[in-house]
């Protein structure tokens, strides 16, 4: 492991696939710029589709539909950039080209709508978590739940609080809409008129990234509902099922199935989506509880107020701390003074630097596989991810 | 119309594509008998597969899929037996066999793989219905959510009442499970190697009915919270959409394109299906309402109570009727007494004359289409319909 002694690295949101300012423009960081845009325009072109297929179901449902295409655009489109440009540096690390071009430009369409759908299926699975957990705004403006009660606020001004049937509307809306974007998801990617073994490959690769998000979803509240007993296996299991299956892993093995890579590389990406999906949710969950609140947009106490399983706590149920965190762990009105002290706490016991560590390591066994001399990660493959790494250090959000 | 003159005909559960007893068997109906147990053994096969994939993930996991299976186990395959009954009629109805058997076989397994993959839809539907609804039990005996409640209440037998926490659990563990039969719908349907134009024919018709199901859900949600006003146009247009599609018009239609039938055949046989459909869940409104809670397994009067918006009760909206049904209608606290008082009223004022007037003109519709003598629908199919109408004569449930 090459990179272990490396300090401990904090990944962020990846611009990942954007060549940092002043780096050298190889073919794979060449190719990425464009993913961004290629990704919206999709998303964009799918979405107004959609929306205009919705009027003739009336102006409830086409309202509906607005409501979703904002949110669903305002994403910072992480899992495609990261499809779409992990697909373009495995072509860019060919030695000969396609021979047929047709043949290669029309798999790069289907990239980008694969891309696409990535977004569509973490958008459905935020939908139905936002149902699940009663939150109303996410990156501190309303989600689909938030606006369908805002605009509901102006259908009958006289009323402070949202009335119990403008919630169950809401909520019902959020359940539906998430089904929809799972059911486009699935047809995007079941359209494709791929060779009949790559369609297979991938619907394998969907249908287990779909089971596993909702093992994971499942397990979480099960966790927070004290249905499952918290130990810090079962929290970091349910971070890579619930989290990293899907944003890293999937987006990460999909690109290698379409660009047909060979059985070890695409098992090298989806150990690399792995690692790296696990690190990201642990410095989301560091970040949650330590970062500043407006720059991540959360809640500053919110983790602390749910009484969120994070590793962060599952470390610290076995230390001294735990008797003087768990008196105000979980409780709804949890007060700033109480939230400082649980941070403090997390500190000193050591639960933060543990989780540090923990990341460390996900990224040094990341950067081992990447360096592996078995050829399964092309160089150009294995600087995009570096990069990824790299570029994610000044994360805040 | 030849059949305009038949007196309304009560639409039942099928036992539509058995032969009725001393019934001369048919080419279609010879086939038919063994739709049940082909498509119930597919199910579960399909069913235990998925458990023991479940196993990994945790004991709370595989006990869902323990849950699941047993209710998804117990439905009557409406659907799947209209699917698979219709496609057996359409290939009988060929003037030749197809020149390849082994063809031949394998396309009616697939069949028989979506007929079974319809089930998991329409089960997937019934999930997320009862957890909007609030509802515990399904046809007298506990849903999902019911179930894990039940076993939520064998691990703190001091409760009485589900725990607020328990109650999260069991309705999430309903919205993640209806999210998992909707996307192994799709994958059944995705995965199947058809010819390309069959295969997008087929996503088509499954995108259209998510989305129509989903619009229809949509409408009656908003009807009962008081989003959308009722009248007797919306209300019927919401039966179609929630659940004439995907119970008729998606079997009917689908086994005509995987049977490769002409287009007019395709959508003959959808027409037929939105009629069907139609007369289907109006007479459900009427069993509600008028029929024996006992047979029908629903509580007597819990439409009434819901305020569940049927055309019953927009046609009785337009009549003097309407001031005194109103006073209980939608009352949580309806007590017996004005449960029939309200029943009196629907007959008084027509209402319930009026629903038998409009089944009756769908299965006129309905029969007008099959006896057509443009040869849209083969005799064998018009026969299987004709039965499945016939047949549901003394339907109670």
């Amino acid at each position: 492991m090459i990179h272990s002694a490396r300090p401990p690295l904090p990944l962020a949101d990846p611009d990942a696939l954007q060549p940092a300012p002043g780096a050298p423009a190889t073919e794979a960081t060449r190719l990425a710029p464009d993913a961004s845009v290629a990704v919206a325009a999709e998303l964009e072109r799918m979405l107004t589709n959609r929306t205009l297929q919705a009027f003739p179901y009336g102006s409830e449902y086409t309202a509906l539909w607005q409501h979703v295409s904002a949110c669903a655009l305002g994403g910072k489109l992480v899992r495609p950039r990261l499809l779409l440009g992990t697909y373009d540096a495995l072509v860019a690390a060919r030695k000969e080209p396609h021979p047929d071009s047709g043949v290669a430009t029309e798999r790069r369409a289907a990239a980008i709508r694969l891309a696409a759908a990535t977004e569509l299926l973490h958008y459905s699975f935020l939908l139905h978590d936002d149902v699940i957990d009663g939150d109303l705004t996410r990156r501190n403006r309303p989600n689909l739940i938030g606006a369908v009660l805002e605009s509901r606020a102006t259908a009958h001004p006289q009323h402070e609080d949202p009335t119990p049937r403008d919630l169950h509307w809401a909520h019902t809306s959020g359940i539906l809409m998430g089904d929809l974007m799972l059911s486009i998801a699935h047809q995007v990617i079941a359209r494709e008129a791929l060779p009949q073994n790559v369609r297979i490959h991938m619907l394998d690769l969907l249908d287990r990234t779909v089971v596993e998000s909702v093992a994971g979803e499942h397990l979480d509240v099960g966790l927070s509902d004290r249905v499952i007993s918290p130990d810090l296996d079962t929290v970091l299991w349910m971070s890579q099922l619930k989290t990293a299956t899907y944003t890293f892993e999937f987006p990460l093995r999909a690109a290698a199935i379409l660009a047909e890579s060979s059985t070890a590389t695409i098992s090298a990406l989806g150990e690399i989506g792995r690692h790296l999906g696990l690190a990201f949710q642990l410095q989301d969950d560091l970040l949650s509880t330590f970062g500043n609140p407006q720059e991540h947009g959360k809640d500053a106490f919110s983790d602390l107020r749910e009484g969120k399983e994070t590793a962060l706590i599952a470390f610290a149920r076995e230390t001294y701390a735990w008797p003087e965190i768990s008196i105000s762990f979980g409780a709804s009105d949890l007060r700033m003074e109480s939230g400082i002290r649980i941070r403090e706490l997390l500190r000193d016991c050591g639960a933060e630097r543990a989780v540090q560590q923990l990341i460390s390591d996900q990224v040094a066994e990341c950067f081992a596989r990447c360096a592996s001399d078995d050829g399964a990660v092309p160089a150009e493959v294995a600087a995009c991810i570096e990069q990824l790494v790299a570029g994610l250090e000044g994360r805040r959000s």
